[in-house]
């Protein structure tokens, strides 16, 4: 296993996974009329903006620990991305963060004014719903798992997860905020998401239930890492290092965990719980080595 | 038949499932943690601002056609009335229709703000898909007749259907539009939901090919009136009559009949499309009552 490790280079692994992504995206994200074009030309400026994958790299390498028919994984991880480009789109708005820049580039409703943005975002929702739940594009996949994947989707991205946690975490701006309230809106508006990849690549993967539990256990703890990982970079790096606007959580007195425990102990905050995490996939031995390298990258990434 | 017709009231037949799917829905959209009760208040706002729940009553009528097993309808037609609800809380939006009035009431962004307006939105079409893939909420309802449910829902109400008419619709304010403009702009924006909710009927009631593609026609042939009736009725009423600001299309030179053949041929065009959704119905035979009457309802009313 050490020399395994030693040979597995993450961001070659994540890159893999991304082009079977967006692969699939290339082809299935087109414009059917003339009349919807420039939305589609909306839509593809921020699926196509230089999204690094993280999330299809973590269904997949879930996916891994019980199976190894990876193909049937590809539109559920297309599905997920479209939801988290959705989710940046509608964040970045002037109404919600209002943020002009992201992954180096001018954020959608600069580039396509806010009611286009608005409708891409809502047409990058509809659209991961759409591919879930088709059978024609997922033939290998039992209608019952389909649903499961959906349901528990819509779960983890609706009200009682993300857009929950995003709604919390706007009106906490201005400093209103405590504890409990940061630790809400980072297992909602980050965590839920990502727990939910780890849970869904168990769902394709057949595993039993406790298989499910762990890897959505494994996924809440790393999820929360990443938010508190992602709040360090927005205070301790420049605007060209993050690609996107530094210290606009500091400006705009956002909820995190850095504003309240400082940088210092935010840092052993999340290195704790990527050692629980850690510690959920003692059992399931190599197999589940990508999970832990993938987990690692998420919080020594600079980037 | 022509005494049962003499004794359907229309207007009760409406309240009855408008009753039904209400109650379902107040006590499902409940809040579930103090951090988003603002959020549930903004959802539930715009849910329960007076909305005719015209929707619900095709898709019950359509499935009578087929069926008389009603109660496994209600989750289906609620998930349909709550999307329905997301599309006017995003179409109000500064940024889109900019509308401050619907049905009487100041519009969502109005009162909660427009950021969580935008989250409102983005939770409630979430919404309608966790309720449409719930097995647990749909217990008699078979798992490939779930998915063709939600896949057909996600398809009529996308970038190829609702959202896609109303990016041609934003796009076409200020008077650059013409007769195909117009036409793509109402069978996607409206007409495509409502031929979904018939659809969905048949879809739910076990119907044939044949029976879900005449329900198809059939709600594509009324959709369209009833938006040709809209915008006939945008010009001709006051805004105490409409519940919302009249005249707002001729002020922002909006894409519609109206605008592009006058009062007078739009009326006969929405007759016309009226009559052939009839003839769809004539082998149907007294179960289509229901659904020819909810038709004439559609193009007669006043508000």
């Amino acid at each position: 296993m050490r020399s395994l490790q030693m040979n597995f280079n993450i961001k070659n692994y994540i890159n893999f996974w991304a082009k079977k992504v967006d692969s699939w995206l290339d082809s299935y994200l087109i414009s059917t009329d003339p009349h919807i074009n420039g939305l589609t030309d909306s839509m593809r400026y921020s699926v196509f903006a230089g999204g690094k994958r993280l999330r299809p790299a973590l269904i997949y390498s879930s996916f891994g620990v019980f199976d190894g028919y990876f193909d049937k994984v590809t539109p559920f991880a297309a599905a997920v991305e479209l939801l988290h480009t959705y989710s940046l789109i509608h964040d970045d708005l002037p109404a919600m963060d209002d943020d002009d820049l992201r992954r180096g580039k001018p954020t959608n409703h600069v580039v396509f004014g806010e009611g286009v943005a608005i409708l891409a975002g809502d047409a990058l929702l509809t659209k991961s719903f759409e591919i879930m739940t088709s059978r024609e594009l997922n033939p290998d996949v039992e209608p019952e798992i389909m649903l499961e994947a959906a349901n528990k989707f819509a779960i983890a991205t609706g009200d009682r997860g993300m857009v929950g946690g995003q709604f919390a975490d706007l009106k906490a701006e201005g400093g209103n905020f405590d504890e409990n309230t940061v630790a809400f809106i980072h297992m909602n508006k980050t965590s839920a998401l990502i727990a939910y990849c780890l849970e869904l690549g168990a769902i394709l993967g057949y595993a039993d239930e406790k298989g499910k539990k762990d890897m959505l256990l494994f996924g809440k703890n790393i999820g929360l890492a990443f938010q508190i990982v992602d709040d360090i970079l927005d205070l301790t790096s420049t605007s060209e290092e993050l690609g996107k606007n530094a210290k606009s959580d500091l400006k705009k007195d956002k909820a995190t965990y850095p504003a309240i425990f400082g940088i210092e102990k935010s840092k052993r905050i999340a290195d704790d719980l990527i050692n629980t995490a850690f510690s959920i996939l003692d059992n399931y031995g190599e197999a589940a080595l990508p999970l832990k390298e993938l987990a690692k990258f998420v919080i020594q990434r600079s980037n």
